[in-house]
């Protein structure tokens, strides 16, 4: 399976490709999606899907949002093994944790099939109050006209999707409105997941003073990932899912849907 | 974890909810999203966040999709369990196949996790490989106009869009361009599923003269449902990703991006 734009472009997040319009061959550019493998403890653990170009943050929030690491001095190294060559080389990282791997769970997405849980809602949501509860009463509050002014600065922070269409964004910004980070991948899931990454390498969890926007819709995974990290408050510029409201209201959590410009939908708590 | 909306609509589509809008208050709908347990042998086998109402179109399709079954005659009987209440009625269906469940692989998706396979692109490709293998050449061919078409096609035919603004939708459609059968879900990759699962219930599997458009981008997981279900055009709205134009020329799909009304762009094979 070739990556497309050879071995040189290995981290790179576009690729360029032929496209035919109205009957021209031309030169676009597309989204990079491509298998990233995590080992823990030398042995192959998962396999993700993303955009290259910020795998280190992506991993530190996976592991983080799934359960596997609490702290981020869970995380003693992360690793390009050596010896890899053609597409391994570039899509494998090894992450070399503090106590033993025995020990961890495996990702929660996995632990769906294995264990007897009835409709699994329940048991993970369980799980998601007990990382939750870690979390400090958030003070976050701001004012709606910096809520709006979002969509537009997070199309400004976007180069990928500029280039190519074809990716989904989440931001991270504070209380005047102004983006704290911004990062892109073809799976939403992942893009925020390399904010919660960056925010743990940073010694920012939990993200009391932080609300997250996402270029998408908003669903059970990303309300998933936003309460576990802390986020007080989320605002997608798509629509709500029934169970990101329902778990928005559970957690406390502001839930903001059709975010645009000019107005937005309110669908849980208060600014 | 309540379901939106009640007892009365577990398998609704769609939920009210009271929305804030410019601090006013007012009913809305959105698109409900829930977990399905699957069980397998009456063993728990995996959970999907699906939304409701084509669920045993989800679970064909799905199963066939992660190559637990190559055959409609695999399965015998998809039932609802008696004696659950509350949210986990509706939400759970037991899937009886001809043969031992112990023999089945788990889904792919998990078994990336288990399996030493490098970089697992190469050994799911090979899988997929292996799938597609069935498919007999395809004579499909479509004019541009029915293609460009599709988008009007597809929006008049997605009532759960038309209520939330918040799901994906997914069609096959004939060499004329008409829509044989239209899926929606809060997950892509679901609605595509449920299309697949149709057509083996009714035997119309490898779907070699039958096109997939998709109302959103078009990814690694997407084109591995369409390429094991033998559909020989693949045509999304949004963007395509570097891993979908890879598989789309090797398994000789054509692949068509940013479909538009009056345009679009052609990545992958010829119309």
């Amino acid at each position: 399976m070739g990556q497309r734009g050879g071995a040189a472009d290995d981290d790179a997040p576009t690729a360029a490709v032929t496209v035919t319009t109205d009957g021209a061959a031309r030169e676009d550019r597309v989204a990079v999606e491509a298998p990233l493998e995590l080992r823990l403890g030398g042995k192959p653990y998962t396999v993700l899907m993303r955009t290259p170009g910020a795998d280190e943050e992506l991993v530190r929030g996976f592991l983080f949002g799934e359960g596997v690491i609490a702290t981020r001095e869970e995380i003693v190294a992360i690793t390009r093994p050596e010896g890899l060559s053609g597409d391994e080389r570039g899509n494998v990282l090894a992450i070399e944790l503090a106590t033993p791997t025995a020990d961890r769970p495996p990702p929660e997405r996995l632990f769906y099939s294995s264990s007897s849980c009835g409709v699994c809602g329940k048991q993970s949501i369980a799980q998601l109050a007990v990382r939750a509860g870690t979390t400090r009463p958030s003070t976050f509050r701001i004012g709606s006209a910096a809520i709006t002014a979002l969509p537009d600065r997070l199309r400004a922070a976007q180069p990928i999707f500029a280039a190519t269409g074809g990716v989904h964004a989440a931001g991270l910004f504070d209380a005047s409105g102004a983006l704290v980070r911004v990062a892109e991948d073809v799976g939403r899931h992942n893009a925020v997941d390399k904010l919660v990454g960056w925010a743990l390498a940073k010694a920012r969890l939990p993200l009391i003073d932080t609300g997250l926007v996402v270029s998408g819709r908003v669903s059970y995974e990303i309300m998933q990932k936003a309460i576990a990290a802390g986020i007080p408050l989320v605002a997608a510029i798509g629509a709500p899912s029934s169970l990101a409201i329902d778990l928005a209201e559970q957690f406390g959590v502001t839930l903001i849907g059709f975010l645009r410009a000019g107005s937005m939908n309110l669908y849980s708590g208060t600014l």
